[in-house]
C-alpha cells in the first residue's frame, strides 16, 4: 500500500470529523430559546469570554512571533549551519501548532456560550433534549480538537516527511496549551474568589448577584478555564502523543519502511473515528440517568475502537509478515497490546480516581465528617487522602510503562520504547469522547446558573442540577484519564527526546547516548533539580492568582463605591463588567509569563551545564514529581469541593453549620489546586519535554561539563 | 601507621566525649531546684516520657527480635548458603544498632526532663545561667549521639572488618529511628491536638491548665518528638552517612590498603572533636543575645572542623604520597575538599530554611497578611511559600553532589562516587553541634512552660521567652541542615547499595549492574512508584495521628465527666494524667506499624518484580519525591508557626483577631507537617535504602524480570 493512501484516509476522516462537529453546532444553534434575561447574560459571557481570548491571542501571537524567530534561527541547528528550509518547515510547524490549537479553542468557546443557554431552555421541555444540548455542545470540541490534531500530524508529515517538524507542531500547541490552561486557571480563579470574598463574604449578597461587578468574569471563567484551556491542554496531550510515537517510528523506519509511522496514524485515527461513532450514538436510555448515558458512550467508543484496531492490525501485520519488518509473524499484534494496555489502565486510573472524589465513597465523606472539627482537620485529611490518591495512577502509570515495554521487547531494537508511546497513543486515543464529556461539564453548570438567574422554575433548575452532577461525576473520571495520558506521554517524550538527540549525535559523529545512569552525577543533578520544578511553577501560579485577585477586589470595591445606585439594586444600573475581566485577563497573563518562563529558562540552564545527560535527568524528575503533584493537587480539590457539595447535601448539619464552614475552606484551597495549577502541571512538563528535544542539537555541543 | 591506631584514637574521643556528656549532666544536675509545683509537674513529665520509651522499648524489641531472626535466617544470603559467621555479624550489628540508639534516646530523655526544670529556676538569676543549663542540657545528648555513633562504627569495624555489618548496624539504628521519629511524631501530635481541642476550643481553659488531662501527654511529646526523636533521627543519618562511605571506601581499599575507610573515620572523629571544643567554649557574650550565642558557637565549630581536617588531610596525604594510592601528589586534598564542600553546602541550606521560616522576613509577614482574608489564603499562601522554599536547598544538594563527584573524578575509577559520600560525612561532621542546639530548644520551650505554671513571675517567663525564641530561630537552621544532610546521605547510599550488589555480583560470577539507566523499563517503573512512597507514608502518619487523637479526646471527656471536682479545679483533684499518655502511646505504635511495613513491603515486591535496577530506580524515585516533600512539609510547617506568632506579637490585629483564628489554622495544619511527616520522610527513605542494600543479594537471584 502506498502511504499517500494512509494520509489521504487521515485528511477524509478529520474532515468527516469537522463536517460532523458543523452539524452538530448547528443542531445545537437551533434549538429554541426565548428568554430575554438569559440571552442578555448569555450575550455578556460570551463578549467576556471573547474578550479574554482576543486578549490571550494578542499576547501569544507576539510570544509566538518571538519563539518562532528564534526557532528560526537556531532549530533544528542555527542557520548558519543548516539548511534554510529545516529552520523554515520547523518555525512554520510551530506556528500552525499554535494556530490549530488557537481555532480549536475559539471554536469551543463560541459553541460553549451559545449551548449554555440552549441547554438552560431546553430543560424546559424535559431532561432529554437538555441533556442532548449539552453534549451535543461539548462534543463540538472533542470532534474539533482531536480533527484539528489527526488533520495537522497528517498533513505536516505527508508534506515534510520531517518528525523533528511534528515536534515543532507540538511544541507550538503547548505554548498555547500554557497560556489557555495555566492563564485560564489564574483567570478562572482570580474571577471565582474575588466574587466570592466581596460578594459573599463582605456585602453578603447571593452567589450569581447580577449586582456583583466580577460575577460575568466568574462565569466567563468556568467557559475559559474549563473548555477552552482542557481542550487545548488534550490537544496538547493528543499532538505529543503522536508526535513523540512518530519520532521513534521515523527511526525504525529509516532501516525499513513507513510502516511504523503509519502504523500510529492508523491507531489516531481510529480513535478519532470511534469516537464520531460514540458520539452520534449517545442518547439518554428510558432511566433518565446522564451519568449512566456518559458512560455508556464511552464504553461504546472504547469497544468500537478495540474492534476497530484488531481490524486495521489484521490488515498491518499481513502488510509487515509479507515484507518481514517485524521478524515475528505476530509483530503487529504485539503493538496493538500495547495500544489496548494503555486505554485500560487509562480507564482504570479513571475509576480510582473517581473513588477518591465520589461523594457516595469514604474518602470524600471522612472529609466531610473530619470538618465537623474545626477547617485544620478539613485540610489536614483533605490533604492525607489527596497523598494516598496518587499511589493506584502511579502505579497504574509505571505498570503500563513496563508491561508495554515487555511485550514488545521480543521485536527487539528499538521496538520495546516504541511500544510503550503506542501505549501512550492507545491511552488517548478516545480522548475526542474524553474532550466531549469533560466539555459537558462546564456547559451544564453554566446552564444550571442561567437557569436559576432566568427564573425558569425550579422544576427546570433541579433538572439542570441533575445534568450538573452527572457532569461532576465523569469529570473526576475524565480527569484521572487525562492526567494518566499526559504521564505516558510524557515518558514517551522523554525516550523521544533522547532518540532526537542521538539521531543528531549519529550524523555528526559524536557518542550517542546509551543511557541516562542515575549514578552519573549529571544525571542525578538533573534529576533533582527538575524534581523541584512543579512545585516551584505551581507555587508561582497560585500567588498570582492571590496577587491578582487583590487586584480585581480593589476594582470591586471602586465600582460599588463610585457607581450611584449599584449597591441598591436600582432599575437600570449595571456594573462595568469588562473591568473585571479585564483585569482578569491582563493578571492572568502577566502572571503566567514569569511561571511559564522559569520552567523554560531553567531547562536551558540546566543543559548548558550539564548537556544531554543532565537534561535527560531534569526531564525526568520533572515528570515523577510532576506526576505526583498534579494528582495529589487535582484529586485533593476535587475532593474538598464534593466534601462541601456533600455536606450541602444535608450531611453533618448541612449549609451554614460549622462543618460547612470548615468544607468552604478546603473548598477554596481546593479550587487553585484543581483548577490553576494541578491541571497546568502537565502542559509545564510538556513544555520543559519539548523545549529539551528542540534544543537537544545545542546541548550537545555546547555544555560546561 | 597501623589501623588499630586509627580505631583506637577513634574510641578515645569518643569515650572522652560519654566522659565530657558525663560533666554536663552532672553540672546540670547540680544547679538548684527548689519550686515544689515545677518539681510535681516536673515530676509527671518524666514518668510520662519514660512510660513511652518503656513501651516504644518494649515493642520494638520484639520488632528487632523478628527482624534480627530474619537478618540472620537471609542475610547476607540465606544461611544454608553461606558461612553462619557472617549471618551472625549482621543479625548482631543490627542489634547494636537499635540498642546504641536506644541507650542515646532514653538519655536524651532523661537529662531533657532535668534540664527543663533547672533552666526554669535558673532564670531567676538571669538569663546567664540559665541559657547555659538549656544549652548544656542539650549538649548532653549532641555529644551522646555522636560518642555513640563513632563508638560504635569504629569498634564494629575495628572486630568485624566488614562494611555489610555496618550497613546492619545502621539498619538497626534506623529501625530505631522510625520507631522513635515517626511514631514520637504521632505521639506528640495527637497529645497536641487533642489538648488543644478539648482545653482551648471546646472548654475555654488556657493552654497548659493542669486541669487538662492531656497536658502533661502534650509535655511529654515536646521532649518524645523533639528531643529523643530528632536524636534518634540524626545518629540515623551519621551512622548512615559512615555506613555508605565506608562501603564504598572498603571496595577502594580492597585494590590498595586501608587508607579510605580510615580516612572517613578521621573525618568523623575530627567532626566529633570539634563539637566537643565547640560545646565547651559556649557561653553568652556582653549581648545576652542567646541566638548569637549558639550561633557563635556552630561557626566555631565549623572553623575548628575545617583547620582540624586540614591537618589531618595533610598526614593522610603524605602517608597516600608516600605509598603512591591516589595517584596524585594532592589526592587527599581532593577528598578534604568534598567533605568541606558538603559542610559549606550544609550551612547555606540551613541559611535559605532560615528565609522562609523566619519572621523578620517576608514569606512569614505575607502569610500572615493574606490571614486577614481568612485560614484558606492562610494556607494557600503557606503551601504556595513552602513550594517556593524547596527550591534553594534542593539545588544546594544537587549541586554538592555533581561538585563533589567533578571534584574527585581526576583520581579515576570510584573516587567520584567516594567524593559524594564523603560530602555527605561533611556535611554531617558537625551534627555533635547541631543536635546540642536543637535539642536545646525543646527544653527552653519546657521551661518557658514550667516558669509560668510555677508562677516564678513575669521577668522569669519573659527570660525564658527570650530563650526559646533563639532556640526557634536556631531550629529553623538546624532542621533545613539535617534535611540536606540526609539528602546527601541517602544519595551516597544510592551509590552504596549499587557497589554492594556489584560486589556481590562479581563473587557469584553475575553481571555487574554498570549503570541504572532511566530509559531502562525496569529502572523507569522502579522511579515512578518510589517517588509515590514518600507521600502516601506521609498521609498514613497525618490520618494516624487525625485517629489517635480521637481516641484521646474521647478518655479526655470520660475523665471530665467521671473524676468529680476536675472541671471545677477542686483542691487535691488530679486528672489521670497517665491515661492519656498510655492512650498516646499505644496509638503512636499502632498507628505507625502499618506505615512503616508499607514502604518495606512494597521495596521487596519492587525488588521481586524488577531485580536490581528496578530497586535502584525506587530509590531514585523515593530520593527526589521524598526531599521534595519533606522540605516541603517541614518549611511550610515553620511557616506556619512563625506567622502565627508574628500575629500574636501584635500584628494584623495580634491575638484574638481574625487574621490570628486563621493564622491557629495554619499552625495546626502546620504541626503534623512539620512535627510528624516531614521530618519522617528522612528516616524512611533512610529504611528503605537500607532494606534494599541488605537484601541486594536476593534480588540479584530471585526477580520476575
Amino acid at each position: 500500500m502506498k502511504p499517500w493512501f494512509f494520509f489521504a484516509g487521515a485528511i477524509l476522516i478529520s474532515v468527516i470529523a469537522f463536517f460532523f462537529a458543523g452539524w452538530l453546532y448547528a443542531w445545537v444553534n437551533k434549538q429554541p430559546s426565548s428568554n430575554k434575561k438569559i440571552a442578555t447574560i448569555g450575550k455578556y459571557i460570551r463578549q467576556g469570554a471573547n474578550t479574554f481570548l482576543k486578549k490571550e491571542y494578542q499576547v501569544l501571537a507576539k510570544f509566538a512571533g518571538v519563539a518562532a524567530v528564534l526557532i528560526f534561527v537556531f532549530l533544528p541547528e542555527p542557520i548558519w549551519k543548516s539548511k534554510v528550509l529545516d529552520n523554515v518547515t520547523i518555525a512554520l510547524a510551530y506556528i500552525f501548532g499554535t494556530v490549530f490549537s488557537a481555532i480549536a479553542g475559539k471554536i469551543g468557546i463560541t459553541i460553549a456560550t451559545i449551548a449554555n443557554i440552549k441547554t438552560a431552555e431546553a430543560a424546559q421541555k424535559g431532561i432529554k433534549p437538555s441533556f442532548l444540548s449539552g453534549f451535543r455542545g461539548g462534543a463540538v470540541m472533542g470532534m474539533g480538537v482531536v480533527g484539528s490534531s489527526v488533520l495537522g500530524v497528517a498533513l505536516l508529515l505527508w508534506i515534510t516527511n520531517n518528525t523533528t517538524a511534528l515536534l515543532g507542531f507540538s511544541f507550538g500547541a503547548s505554548s498555547l496549551a500554557l497560556f489557555a490552561k495555566a492563564g485560564g486557571g489564574i483567570f478562572t480563579k482570580t474571577a471565582d474568589v474575588s466574587a466570592d470574598l466581596v460578594g459573599k463574604v463582605e456585602l453578603g449578597i447571593p452567589e450569581d448577584d447580577p449586582r456583583n461587578p466580577a460575577v460575568i468574569a466568574d462565569n466567563v471563567g468556568d467557559n475559559v478555564g474549563d473548555v477552552a484551556g482542557m481542550g487545548a491542554d488534550l490537544f496538547d496531550s493528543h499532538v505529543a502523543s503522536l508526535a513523540a510515537a512518530m519520532v521513534i517510528a521515523a527511526n525504525l523506519d529509516g532501516t525499513t519502511t513507513k510502516f511504523h509511522t503509519l502504523l500510529v496514524l492508523c491507531f489516531a485515527v481510529v480513535g478519532l473515528l470511534s469516537s464520531i461513532i460514540g458520539v452520534a450514538f449517545a442518547k439518554m436510555g428510558k432511566t433518565n440517568n446522564p451519568t449512566k448515558a456518559l458512560n455508556t458512550s464511552t464504553y461504546l467508543t472504547t469497544g468500537i475502537y478495540v474492534a476497530l484496531t484488531a481490524l486495521v492490525t489484521w490488515g498491518m501485520n499481513a502488510w509487515q509478515k509479507s515484507e518481514g519488518l517485524l521478524g515475528k509473524d505476530y509483530g503487529a499484534w504485539l503493538l496493538w497490546g500495547a495500544a489496548i494496555l494503555g486505554l485500560l489502565v487509562g480507564v482504570i486510573i479513571g475509576i480510582t480516581t473517581d473513588y477518591f472524589t465520589n461523594d457516595v465513597r469514604k474518602p470524600v465523606q471522612l472529609v466531610a465528617k473530619a470538618s465537623e472539627t474545626g477547617p485544620a482537620f478539613t485540610i489536614l485529611s483533605g490533604v492525607s487522602y489527596g497523598f494516598l490518591s496518587v499511589l493506584p495512577a502511579m502505579i497504574g502509570i509505571a505498570i503500563s510503562a513496563l508491561v508495554s515495554y515487555q511485550l514488545c521487547k521480543p521485536l527487539g531494537g528499538d521496538y520495546p520504547l516504541f511500544g510503550v508511546s503506542i501505549a501512550a497513543v492507545g491511552m488517548l486515543s478516545i480522548v475526542g469522547m474524553i474532550i466531549s464529556n469533560d466539555a459537558y461539564g462546564p456547559i451544564v453548570d453554566n446552564a444550571r446558573g442561567l437557569a436559576e438567574m432566568g427564573d425558569l422554575g425550579e422544576e427546570v433548575v433541579e433538572i439542570t442540577d441533575t445534568l450538573d452532577s452527572a457532569g461532576n461525576t465523569v469529570k473526576a473520571v475524565t480527569k484521572g484519564f487525562s492526567i494518566g495520558a499526559a504521564g505516558l506521554t510524557v515518558i514517551a517524550l522523554l525516550f523521544a527526546f533522547i532518540n532526537e538527540a542521538n539521531e543528531i549525535a549519529v550524523t555528526r559523529g559524536l557518542a550517542q547516548i546509551n543511557f541516562l545512569d542515575i549514578m552519573d552525577p549529571l544525571v542525578f543533578f538533573g534529576l533533582v533539580i527538575g524534581a523541584a520544578i512543579p512545585a516551584v511553577f505551581s507555587a508561582m501560579l497560585m500567588l498570582g492568582v492571590d496577587r491578582n485577585a487583590q487586584r480585581m477586589v480593589g476594582e470591586i470595591h471602586r465600582q460599588f463605591k463610585e457607581i450611584p445606585g449599584l449597591m441598591e439594586g436600582k432599575e437600570g444600573v449595571v456594573p462595568e463588567y469588562d473591568k473585571c475581566i479585564e483585569i482578569a485577563t491582563h493578571g492572568a497573563i502577566k502572571e503566567l509569563i514569569p511561571a511559564g518562563l522559569f520552567a523554560i529558562l531553567l531547562t536551558i540552564v540546566v543543559g548548558f551545564i550539564g548537556g544531554i545527560k543532565a537534561v535527560g535527568g531534569y526531564l525526568a524528575g520533572n515528570i515523577v514529581s510532576g506526576l505526583l503533584l498534579s494528582l495529589f493537587m487535582s484529586n485533593s480539590g476535587g475532593l474538598w469541593d464534593n466534601s462541601k457539595k456533600f455536606i450541602e447535601a444535608g450531611n453533618h448539619g448541612g449549609k451554614g453549620s460549622n462543618a460547612h464552614k470548615a468544607a468552604v475552606v478546603g473548598d477554596t484551597v481546593g479550587d487553585p489546586f484543581k483548577d490553576t495549577a494541578g491541571p497546568s502541571i502537565n502542559t509545564q512538563i510538556t513544555v520543559v519535554s519539548l523545549v529539551a528535544s528542540l534544543l537537544a542539537a545545542l546541548f550537545l555541543t555546547i555544555s560546561l561539563f
